[in-house]
C-alpha cells in the first residue's frame, strides 16, 4: 500500500467493525500523582474500539463492535450508550462475570491505570462476528485483544477469517506490559503472528518500542516493514506523526491549538482517517483528516467527540 | 452467655483482631437508582472488618487485621490508611492480584452494589494469623471471609483455632446472596459449620431470613438458639434491634436523631459493643453502648468514625 492509493471499498452492510475492550473508565476527577491519592472518580463509556465505533456512527458511517459484558448495571450502562449512539450490538456478548473497569489517573501527559478485566476477556466465538466481518469494508481490532485468553483465540479467529474475505485490516498494537498475561511473550506473538495478517498499523513511539527493542524512528520504520506488507503510521504525541510506506517516510505536524484532555485522541485520529479513506481520499489525505481530527477532539473533553466533515474540520484546522 | 454476664478477659497483646474483606469502597457521589446511572464516585477505606479495627483503634484499643491486598495503588491507599490509624497490619497479605473493589449506590436505604473481587479472596493461612489470634481476646469475622475458597478454607482454620484457644468468637453474618460462588450453599454451611462455633452474631432481619427462611422474630430467635450456644443481636433498621439470650428478648429502640449516612452504623455498632464488654460492662450495658455509637455514627459521613468514651456518647444519646 503506498501513500498516493485510495483503496477501494465494495458496497456493504457495515463501513467498519471494531473489536476488542469495552469497560468503564474511571477516571481521576482531580490531577494526581498516582491512583493512591485519587478520591473522586468519573465514570465514562470506554476502550478504544468502542470510541472508534461511536466516533464514526456520529458521522454516520455504520459501525458495529464485538465485545463482551457483564450482566450488571455497569454493562447495562454500556450497552445502552453504545445503542443510543446508533453502533450496531448484535457482536456484544454478555457474559457471566463483571464488566470490565479500568482507573485511571487524570493527566496531561501520561496517565496511570489499573485495569480489572473480567469480561472483556470472555469473549466467544459465534456466528453474529462472522456475519459482521463478511459484511464490513474495514476490521479493527487492538492489542487489549490479545493479551489474554480466551479472547486471543477469537481474535486470531477472526483475524484470519477477515484476511480470507480480503478484507482492510488496521490494528492499533496499544501494547501495555501490565495487561498482558505472565509468562506470554506478547511483542513476539504480535511481530511474528499478528502483524503479517494486518495492512495498517498506527504504534505510538512506546509501542513500537516495546514491540522492536528501542531504536531510532527509521529503525523502527524498516522493522515494520520487514514484519509484512504493512503501511505504518506512527504518532509522536505533541510532535504530530510520520507515516511510511515502501519508498516514503512523512511527517505531519500537529494541528493541536489547545489541550484539554488527552482521551481518546489517538481513536480521534483512527476516526478521521477511517472516514478519510471511506470517503475515497488517499492515504495521505485521509491522514490529514486523521490529525485535524485528533487536533480537534484534544479541545474537548472526554474518549468520544463530535467530529465535523472533512471540509468543515480543513477550514478549522487552517485557521490560526 | 446471659444478657446480664460481663466477660472476663485475660490480659494480651490484642483486644481484637478481625478478619474478613478489605477493599475500595467506590459510593456513587448522587443519589441514584441503579449503578448504571451513577456518574461521579468517591473512593474510599472499606469493608467492615477494617471498619471496626479503625474504630476501635481510635479509642485506643489495640486491634488488627487479617486480609489481602493488591500490589497496587488501592492496595497501597488501604494499607497506609491501616497504619495512619495505628491498627497493626502484620496480618495483611500482598496477593498477587488487584486489590478487591466495590461500587456502590448512595442511598438511604438499601445500597445496590457492585463488588469485583480479586486479592480479598486470596488469603492464605500464615503463622502471623495463629500469633494474632493467640494474643487477643476477641476474634471477629464476617460472612465474606467465607463465601469463596481459598479465603473459605483459611477463615474455617482460624475460627477452629480461635475456638481451641477459648477466645471470645463473634461474627457478622452480613449475608448476600451475589457474594457467594454458584452451587454453594451459604445458608446450609453457615448454620451447619460456622455457628456451632460462634459466640455472638449479629445478623439484621434479612440475614436472619436469607440463613434460616422467612419467619416472624421469635422464629428467628428459636431457629439461632437451635444451632449452638449463641448470643443473638439482630438489628432492625430504624426499629432498633433486638437481643436474646437461653432466657430472655430485648428491645433496644434505635437512638439515631438524624441520619446522615448508614454506611458504617453497624460497625459503629460492633466497634461500641466490644468496648463496652472489653471495659467490663455487662453484655446489656455494651447493647446499650453499641446502640449509641450507631445513632452516633449516622449523623456523620463515611464509613468510619470517632466514637466517643461510653459516658460522653452515653450524654449524648439522654439529651433530646
Amino acid at each position: 500500500m503506498r501513500l498516493d492509493d485510495k483503496i477501494n471499498f465494495e458496497a456493504s452492510l457495515y463501513d467498519v467493525v471494531t473489536m476488542g475492550e469495552l469497560l468503564i473508565d474511571m477516571i481521576s476527577i482531580d490531577y494526581v500523582p498516582t491512583l493512591k491519592e485519587a478520591i473522586n472518580f468519573q465514570k465514562t463509556f470506554g476502550g478504544s474500539p468502542g470510541n472508534i465505533a461511536v466516533n464514526l456512527a456520529k458521522m454516520n458511517y455504520k459501525t458495529a463492535l464485538i465485545s463482551s459484558i457483564g450482566a450488571d448495571d455497569f454493562g447495562r450502562f454500556l450497552m445502552g450508550f453504545l445503542q443510543e449512539q446508533s453502533v450496531d450490538t448484535k457482536g456484544i456478548q454478555i457474559s457471566d462475570t463483571n464488566t470490565s473497569v479500568v482507573f485511571v489517573t487524570k493527566s496531561k501527559e501520561n496517565p496511570l491505570f489499573l485495569p480489572v478485566r473480567f469480561a472483556d476477556l470472555a469473549l466467544s466465538l459465534k456466528k453474529e462476528q462472522l456475519f459482521l466481518i463478511d459484511n464490513t469494508k474495514i476490521f479493527h481490532f487492538t492489542a487489549w485483544a490479545l493479551s489474554h485468553e480466551p479472547i486471543r483465540k477469537v481474535t486470531m479467529a477472526l483475524l484470519e477469517y477477515a484476511r480470507s474475505k480480503k478484507k482492510l485490516i488496521t490494528f492499533d498494537p496499544n501494547y501495555r506490559n501490565v495487561l498482558w498475561e505472565k509468562g506470554h511473550d506478547g511483542p513476539d506473538f504480535i511481530r511474528s503472528k499478528v502483524l503479517p495478517l494486518v495492512d495498517i498499523i498506527k504504534p505510538s513511539e512506546s509501542d513500537a518500542e516495546h514491540l522492536l527493542g528501542k531504536g531510532s524512528l527509521d529503525d523502527y520504520a524498516m522493522k515494520f516493514k520487514d514484519t509484512g506488507n504493512l503501511l505504518v503510521m506512527m504518532t509522536l504525541g505533541a510532535e504530530g506523526l510520520m507515516a511510511m510506506d515502501d519508498e516514503e517516510i512523512i511527517y505531519i505536524p500537529s494541528h493541536a491549538k489547545e489541550v484539554v484532555d488527552t482521551t481518546g485522541a489517538g481513536d480521534a485520529f483512527w476516526s478521521g482517517f477511517m472516514a478519510g479513506i471511506l470517503n475515497g481520499k488517499t492515504i495521505r489525505e485521509a491522514l490529514l483528516q486523521g490529525s485535524y481530527s485528533a487536533a480537534y477532539k484534544l479541545e474537548t473533553m472526554g474518549a468520544v467527540c463530535e467530529l465535523p466533515d472533512a471540509l468543515t474540520l480543513e477550514l478549522w484546522a487552517r485557521q490560526s
